[in-house]
């Protein structure tokens, strides 16, 4: 019969036991869940609510009970449910009545929001220094590779040339946002549930702020009900999830184009490649195919736990006990990405000649021909329809932009001068773009010099 | 180095290999895989591309093969990625070159494309069953209530008295439609992907009828770029799942309403209701708001199956690995549900009298008031406008519709006769609705024999 | 005060007028409602409920309504809610107490369901006929080009060479799966709800199989509770239209790849294309790119309507009159796009020459190579590890695939005779996939007269 | 032919005008568009890229083409794309070639994400205060209703007493979280994009630094291509305004179970609530229940934002103009929200003596008995225990828990004393709750406190 079951006449079926043990997951809280239990009693023993030597009991047993588990000294048993239950039973199967004080004042309602709050806390420092990590590798890109030029995209067409070091300099941006939104939820997050009980808090006299600074919290909740009920950190977090994954999705889009035989820009390390069992040419950029999946998977996750929480009634109901299957499973994907992507990047080849062919077409640079009219005082969208018009003849006779005599450029760009013809040097078109957040060389190098320092 | 690594230089690195691997999820595939492959050799050796020696060679290995799975003695290794991998690794493990011969004229887009519809199959053919169970446990509760009434809501407002056998029938039409879109789907599942090789069919040349008719397949795919592309069929099949899943949250929540202290309709077995590990009086309808939760995970895994699918080219990408970790957590987490609604249906005690109780609120029968005007010539929507008046009249004398009086009842009801002060009795109420799918006695008594004959 | 107002004592807020109405999108049910009101009538005076000569007066003014609403003299007025109620107003408007019997039996829960089912069979009879035109556009692409060779792709890596029409062939069937699955839905659409009343039916002595005939109905619904309460059909069509758009996602993808300067293997029409205000010379394949974007948005339809059905109680709840937001918009969504996408692939040029140029390259034929062995005896397994060693040869010493010589081959494939230097002929390598579903010129050439006859 | 159409030989169709245009949803930016683009040309004028006398001519026309807008006296029209060039196009009709000078250095691309984020920041501003709105909505019905007790519930089941005031104030604190989210998404939108043109940057030498300070941004963007690029801001605050409902739909689910006949703990104001068609006693609360069908439609807005941008390679793509459909949804759905929960809260009648009465169930006070057993240094697990055999015995007995003898209640609480027997007050119950964020009396007035003092 489990620990709650004074009152039960029969004991719960077996597939029932299956159907609602969460040990099978939340045993990774065991770390956090000893932690909040150690805090836990040591202030109920301040309170004289249990005896001083009772917690010191508990909180060596404590110690014990993570060496086992860490050990993989420890049977779990989904009879008994969650990691809790497990930890208060190992607890009284060592002390006996001592071990059986640990609960008081406590409800699982707000013990697993105070271990989920401790767990996701440390997750979000770990993502943090790793996508740090993964911003340096970009960086450390873009440095090595000052001066390679390919064409920008827009709609998946050539826009204008850009610099291979300026594109992934974008991710790094993406990324830097990605680390303000998690250390935004981590704010909501370090807030200390403990001592809400079920629902109502405690007729017991605990004193809450000792456990949160034990804990390292910011503060403590301010209401019981709203603390066992809130999962807004989960949905928060699965959504800052989501939107990394997102990000690494579209670099990963970029990669694979640039893989194909058609794009060949980069080639990536035979070692984040696979083959094909039937086609012996194959070399495949998988891991970024599987991210643009695992992308997919993160979306499900943010998903289940919007659709879990919608419509609820207050306060804890069972449905909440899915969250950390959703949660965990967005955590560990970003991880998994978090290992692959950096070193991929660092091992990435870049093609700069294949790059540079494909700049050279002079499409890239009509725009640079609107602007010249606009310098000569052109009002823009004439010059736009100029060189539009230009564009179109190009095409009606069978020349590039760069092929046409001057004459040729005046029937439709009457200000047309010698200078225009010089204007399809992509390197000249990118040092032009001189302003902040441009392309241009200065440009770049002063934003890699910037992020070279944020992040040294 | 893999199977396909002839042209690579270096070895997959570590975090790829745990990043790209699918054993871990695909293995539950090795039956499938087995009679997939065993069906191939025969029909290779039959068009003689494999001699009938080596043919029969690999079909008794693999027989040994399936055994050695199933008995637990065959040892994974993430190296070697996918179930397909390790099983030809096996075979050529065991019969050397001879081995080597099962996969002529195959690729794994193909074999996994056969895998999965094989393995479909049979998941469906067991759901079907299960569904068929769910629907008797309901159509007993039914059957053995005849008699109960509740109150029948719309907007969680009393609305009009309903049998608890109807009730309870409802659900059996929501899963019977589940049923009829599972057979939907596996008529699109049913037909025969393999042969057509990575994308583009085989030089050699198969007889892909024949593998079909081994198989029991009802057709061959038509077109080898669409059938190592298409994934419509998770798709399709997550969403019958999802909404199987839903049908059961309805039914979790009505049980949860049944079971509050406010409602107190039924009580569930206690074999199906956990504890509170802080206040001893609880009884929780778990499975219910569990089965809410799960439903919300379902819906996550239809969002990853959509999102990933959702603008990729043709034809095979390695995001589509990903289908197997939602399909799969679809299917066992609605497996799962099917186990243990039927008991739960069966166990659940229903408390008739407080059923009564709450039906013989008079204000479900003021629609009754209202068609007996229509019966006696008042236009519906002046009937309707004459008992809300009387509703009016009622609640602002603090009288419940039934303690008027008939002279008090004229006041805004000028037809009112004897009769309508009789209008109150829930019994009649319900007898009186006695058309094709109404609550009335003799219609839920011919739907109970409808389903009982059917579910034979 | 509102048709329903009789027991309340004071009027609907302005803002929760705003908030609860739906005229602004149920309106387009105009037709639908009539129709069903007519045959309601008529059946409520067969059956005696109502006088034969009411009916007729209503059936003449409910085509009056028609007309008027038809012509755009109708108002329209959010205090009067929704269609229903706008349709039983003008009717009571016009006829007085004889409009207002129309009511008589029928609730607007088992109206709005009787509306919603005549509106989706007619609209998906309506997308059924467009998506024949589709695919019959895609078909004469197919017919019109049966020669041209483009390299196939897995995982956007060249894989074996394909035809174009087989390319265009595979969206043919993706469509067709499209199609079924929406024959399917328009089963499960095709019942009959009216008479299921609020939730329990009538206590009128109605005739529901009578309104099913006359409306066109397969049977009339079993039970009354499922029957108000279900959006199953909504849910199961929104499914199809997002597998759909999903489908024109991935063929968007393809034609966006194709139309880049890298691949450039066909040529949108100019009138399906659009520019930049900023770069002239751009023209973009914005129909395919609004395509993948509002394939998102008819999954978040989809999302929404799952969302909205989880766990809602039986029977009628006001969440789901959103049904028909959602709803409405995925189908306003796919109809757009089954208006452009047809014309825009009969008018798009195809490139062969391009096509032909990437199809030559001869990695491309590698598998070719493989199943030589095979046919000369060397197991799959080895002729792969031979012939990847040989792409590894290749590689080493700048070599294409085809630039090597017999001796060069033979070190690493030593069974390699002469005609191993045919096999990257792009044409013969096509013509010899001749097996079902293959893209060999025969195994086309019988797809294209397969659909040309289907779809005549 | 539009103004992009240089290079263009035929118009686009019509069909694929209706599919791409804008303009019937970006028209409410027009006041941001005209903004954005005053300070641009006042910058372009400083910077001496057109003159001064332009740039007053632009900002002077701008200003009567906003009034044109407010005033209703502007025709849009789809040819016309979207709300930019609508005001570009109408600029040039008015000023001719001075007009056309206005999208010199700009692109749709950075002008539509400018247009966005001003938009945005002053969205949020909007909400802000509508949130704290209702959260006074809130603390006034706490605050009125300082003593009303109720059931607090976990699993729906009876738990333990709470004040009705302190669950308002649980809502009270969601909303703070989404007020706190909505801002730290602020800081993520007030950030400056012009100037990134396309995707590059401009050869002009513009000042963005100068137009940031101009409409009062916190910094410049600092990557272009990324600036273009970026939708995070929208699925950011699409997940914040998905979790605000989710709250508001929470709070609907209390307030539809409190107004049902079985829990009658509330009346909503008739202005809030409907009736039926066809049962003349309804009031349902519709309201409520909209509010969590609307929450399922900005959880699909959301699942279509993260869904558009998965996958898309840089930088910007069409599929991008969808976000505007999905965030403008998301907002007007929760502004409606926002406008009709405030007064609906304001205008509700509790009926507290329902609420005690319900409040009295002896077992909400079981974990009262279980605490006191803890003081008597009873080890919690085993007080758990006996209390829960406590509450078997008086089931079976057919006894509540405050109707057996201490006798009866020592033979499974040997150590209960007459003090036991007075634990079944609701007031006291609550009354020792009085720690932090718990329900008693002293911390429920201190939070009311505390909220009326920050909402002031």
């Amino acid at each position: 019969m489990a620990l709650w079951g004074g009152r039960f006449s029969s004991e719960t079926r077996n597939e029932v036991t299956q159907y609602s043990e969460s040990i099978s997951f939340d045993q990774r809280l065991f770390r956090h869940d000893i932690a909040g239990s150690k805090a836990h009693v040591k202030m109920l023993a301040a309170r004289k609510i249990i005896p001083a030597a009772t917690a010191d009991a508990i909180r060596a047993e404590l110690d014990r009970i993570q060496k086992r588990i860490e050990s993989g000294d420890f049977r779990y048993d989904i009879a008994m449910e969650d990691i809790h239950m497990h930890i208060e039973s190992a607890l009284i199967d060592a002390l006996g009545a001592e071990g059986a004080r640990v609960h008081s004042a406590r409800s699982r309602n707000d013990q697993v929001a105070l271990d989920i709050r401790l767990y996701l806390r440390d997750e979000i420092d770990f993502l943090l220094t790793e996508i740090r990590h993964f911003q340096r590798a970009l960086v450390e890109q873009a440095a090595a590779n000052p001066r390679a030029i390919l064409p920008g995209f827009t709609h998946l067409q050539h826009a204008q040339v850009v610099l291979f070091a300026h594109h992934m300099l974008a991710y790094v941006e993406m990324l830097d946002r990605d680390a303000e939104r998690l250390s935004d939820c981590r704010k909501r997050i370090n807030v200390m549930p403990l001592g809400s009980g079920a629902l109502a808090g405690s007729t017991l006299p605990i004193d809450r702020e000792m456990v949160a600074a034990e804990l390292g919290f910011d503060r403590v909740t301010r209401n019981s009900m709203d603390a066992v009920a809130d999962r807004d950190f989960a949905i928060e977090l699965a959504n800052a999830l989501a939107i990394f994954a997102m990000h690494t999705s579209r670099l990963s889009e970029d990669l694979i184009l640039w893989c194909s035989q058609e794009f060949d820009f980069v080639e990536l390390d035979d070692a984040f490649c696979t083959g094909s069992s039937l086609m012996p040419q194959k070399k495949n950029p998988d891991v970024c195919e599987l991210t643009r999946g695992k992308t997919a998977r993160v979306y499900g996750d943010l998903t289940a736990l919007l659709t879990m929480c919608k419509g609820l009634p207050l306060t804890y109901n069972r449905d909440l006990q899915e969250d950390k299957v959703a949660l965990f499973d967005a955590l560990d994907t970003v991880k998994m990405i978090l290992k692959v992507y950096p070193p991929m990047i660092e091992t990435m080849k870049i093609k700069p000649e294949r790059m540079r062919a494909a700049a050279s077409d002079p499409a890239l640079m009509a725009t640079d021909l609107a602007e010249k009219l606009v310098e000569l005082g052109v009002p823009f969208r004439s010059a736009h329809h100029r060189v539009g018009a230009y564009v179109k003849y190009c095409r009606e006779h069978g020349l590039k932009l760069n092929e046409a005599s001057l004459d040729q450029m005046r029937e439709t760009i009457p200000e047309a001068t010698e200078e225009f013809l010089t204007l399809f040097d992509p390197d000249a078109s990118v040092a032009k773009r001189d302003i902040t957040g441009a392309t241009g060389f200065n440009q770049v190098a002063r934003q890699i010099a910037y992020w070279q320092e944020r992040l040294a």
